[in-house]
């Protein structure tokens, strides 16, 4: 960490900055400018609240070397973070695709999306029971409902499911239906959802807040890691800009970055991303090509009559052609789908 | 709403299109243009998710024409929402400032602010027991017992109380010890704790997103009066923008604009809206220019020794100051502090 | 266009902005619903300025039917436009990389680069002579010098060369020596240096600008269009977001939104668009993947000798490598390279 | 400086790194921490070129100690420039109003609007010749004949008369016949553009970018002062951000910031800032309550006629009650108007 102090910070200053650093278990480096001191303070910086120094009289402002998170870093864990479930590996060499309707409407609606998920090789079901709407007419999803009948598709298909969790008192039922639960871009820093979520035994996709830097967005992994939870699996959603051309704007330079910064795998969610069936196609192609470990893609039997999100999702006929181009794209990237 | 056909789009798709739109009961206008078919939908709009529509074959876009709050918006309640809590009023004529520390860390540390606030002439005093943090490694608050200091501090300088509330889970014990509950920016869109705290009887605070539209913000605060609770108070306290130099950027004109669009009590926290105390006073006085009902102010006895946020509190001295400033900005606005 | 009425307009209001539409030569569709009355204009928008109608009376918004740019769109032109220089096509099947160092510092360095670039196999030499700096304290390139360099290394090598243009006065000197003039991110919306390059007769490659919508982009690109040069190519740069990681957000989804909106050539400059050479390699794969048309590449034989841009520059190294998965990924989109 | 070396960075990296330093001519301290070496550089960094840095073998990121402007900062002048022009006095305790028309249409519609901004006590006119439009089809101004009547208008009225100036070839003719010149947003980083005008000798108003950190606003500043002209009056007028009902999002915010770094005079346009001619008055008083030293404002005696920005334009009516505002709000602030 380097303090940074005033132009003209008195000596009182500096040797009380100093002090409050040596007290916390700090090894001070002072370097003497001609305009100004900088105080480089070696040590464990979690043992310190950096907003706490910045008030401190005299500081102009601190900047923080290591990153602040830990487990969730490369240098925690050098190798890839692989998840198994059964036979389905995520961050590993097979590119996986969680694809199916934005909501659970009716067991038709499921079963026949279900199925061409199946079809076209894909091998996780999506599809939400609760879910987060803008307004509070909107339809809020089939919620205990929709989990079982997601359950019964799983049991008639053999995909795994996956589906969002919003409210700490619905993990416990959630976790009984659901082989991956899902955290949406809202609640990223849902903190005290993600302190119980920690505490289960299954996979958690944590999907990137809708203006989260990436360093925020390992820090709730780590929220999740610190708490005892390994297996999270990223996923870029799109972010908030001035674009309005699109819902988000996709930010595919998150797929290279996480890649570096973390050991965790990172899939690419290019429906919300940005909100146009039309666009689905090619940014999942340029997603696995950045080196995605895998992609979520709405596909809905008949996108006009969807309850949610009809407008980006794919009918199983583009899903099925998405499927091929994805095996060509996964096999030049040296992995397999 | 008026909904956008592709150039060139089929007769076929333009009466599929008007036939859906009659089935959900609006009437319709036809615009036959040279390029494009228009066709204006009149009903209520929020009987049907506009986003099926776009997913129709030969639907470019959907424009929406009325707001889709109600019970928010100033069509539905023409004069200004008073929020009545003993003899305090928020949004009438009278500039309410809520002040106190981020974090409550101790009897001494409260009550210390507490009496500060108060002999300056605040009538609420803020302080948080349960505390969002970015990282899992910071302070996160006394809870329960953070609670129980300020409820004694309320006892014995008869300020209100508000504290912010997370989880569904805390929000009766929150609800028997506060006055007001506030959901913070990170909660907006945590739409099952909103419907849950629609059904309380105390007045919420709803602090805007980071990356909320001013419209996402107002549907937000529909929830809460959709569900049942009418006393919703609305707090910019800064937007994540590209600048760095501030913590986020405090959105002034965000406050007429939800005085001309709503008739719900609009207040400013320019502490986190910018992340340092030089900035506050300004912040303050341009914020109640502006029109603001009232400001939310972090003072601590002690910023550099504080939990959380010390570079963005205010000491006690410099507190008494910006009220003297408050006062006489309320008085040309017309309004008493 | 449609013009929503504020709730409650007087007709008198109504037929004043009716009135108004017809002098301008519009057709007038009228819808009255229960709460707003909305009219339709059927015409070209072109010759009405939007918002003047917005300052009329009782008129709450104007909404745009179609877009703003004529010349530039793919309903203008249905067929892709394919630039061709000598045997060189930029928008065809061909996959075209624009390489060099950022800017031209002398001939050794630059001969070097354009040498590494030709044995690679790009075509297109890229290379500064006027550079834009934040800083007036920075290296401001060689100017005519520098043009001279680059003309003589397009003669040692056969690459086609492509500099920026800054400065209307510069114009003249810069097409004398360039193949393909460049405008810079900053200069987008610099309206005299737009009405100045359509005069002339060489392609013009257009960056989209930091905080630019791809509508303004277009209108930018329409600027050149309208005073008669159709020789445009758009590039992709990254735009200004929240993030700070990357220097900008690489905002790939342009490509095929471009690709669908316009009938122009499109390539993706990944070296700007995220400031860090590691992320060149995924971003340029991920671009191909998208669709686009080619890339631009900062290239330069020491990366941290360079006088600007050394940390998103390859080096001839990995440049070869960079083009060899290049040509991979070109041949499975049914390109070359 | 600091350079902070990656995890495990050789000895030869850090050496080299510190010998490219020396060489600079700067001092350096090393910190050797247990996970990273990090590199204290003492000197002025205006001579090297950070980026080159970053690009050296080992390092990880670069971080400035220093702002990287000189005569802009405060820290170069601790008083506030006041910039003087005969009586007028700008940076002073005088607030100044400049108002007029978005452009200049017709002598009669300037010398109306004139006539109305002197008579409610305003003493500098604004009004553009020039007019820098996203749509090329779009009414581009009267050129020289607009400054031709803006003359005349200062001629007739005594008002002092400022407009914007886009092209470098136009410098000469806009300076001989305005007071003051303006940049305009989309300008403020037209390097060119600015380095001819840091050689005349009138004063310059130079408005935010779009898209600009306060900081490159300042450099923008810098090279204006660099090349010899010190009079510069800054001018927040609103940046770019995800939220869409204002045009753009005015930062107050940066008032108070420029008065802290810098010693210029800062003004703030509400008109361009919000768009809306509603927002006007209440952004003006919290412009003032911020510390502004001054407003830009349109004016138009029709604003439904205008030929640009009608929307954001006030009546004369408006602006008489608007300047009576100012003028309460002013004396508040200790300042006259």
């Amino acid at each position: 960490m380097i303090i940074v102090m005033n132009r003209g910070a008195s000596e009182e200053s500096i040797s009380s900055v100093c002090e409050r650093l040596e007290k916390e278990g700090f090894i001070i480096h002072l370097s003497r400018g001609v305009e100004r001191t900088i105080i480089g303070a070696v040590g464990d910086k979690t043992r310190i609240d950096r907003s706490n120094l910045e008030a401190l009289p005299g500081v102009e402002k601190i900047v923080s070397i290591l990153q602040p998170y830990k487990l969730a870093g490369r240098d925690f864990r050098q190798e890839d973070t692989v998840i198994t479930i059964g036979d389905v590996e995520i961050g590993g060499n097979q590119v996986q695709v969680f694809a199916g309707p934005c909501a659970v409407e009716s067991w038709e609606q499921l079963i026949e999306s279900a199925r061409a998920v199946k079809e076209a090789g894909a091998k996780i079901l999506r599809g939400g029971a609760f879910k987060p709407r803008t307004s509070p007419y909107a339809f809020q999803g089939l919620e205990e409902k929709g989990l079982q009948l997601l359950a019964k598709a799983r049991e008639e298909t053999g995909l795994l499911i996956t589906t969002e969790v919003m409210d700490p008192r619905s993990i416990e039922i959630i976790a009984h239906y659901s082989d991956i639960l899902q955290v949406g871009a809202r609640n990223m820093q849902n903190f005290f959802l993600l302190k119980e979520l920690a505490k289960i035994e299954k996979p958690i996709l944590l999907k990137r807040g809708l203006s989260s830097t990436i360093e925020e967005w390992l820090m709730a992994a780590e929220y999740l890691m610190a708490g005892g939870n390994n297996q999270v699996i990223l996923c870029e959603r799109g972010i908030r800009t001035f674009e309005t051309y699109t819902r988000n704007t996709l930010d595919i330079s998150a797929v290279p970055i996480v890649k570096q910064l973390s050991h965790l795998p990172v899939i690419v969610d290019p429906s919300h991303g940005t909100g146009k069936w039309q666009l689905v196609r090619p940014m999942s192609q340029a997603s696995i090509a950045a080196g995605a470990d895998g992609l979520m893609i709405e596909v809905h039997p008949n996108p006009s009559e969807a309850l949610c999100d009809g407008p980006q999702s794919l009918t199983p006929e583009n899903f099925t052609v998405l499927m091929e181009d994805m095996r060509k794209m996964a096999r030049i990237m040296g992995k397999t789908l």
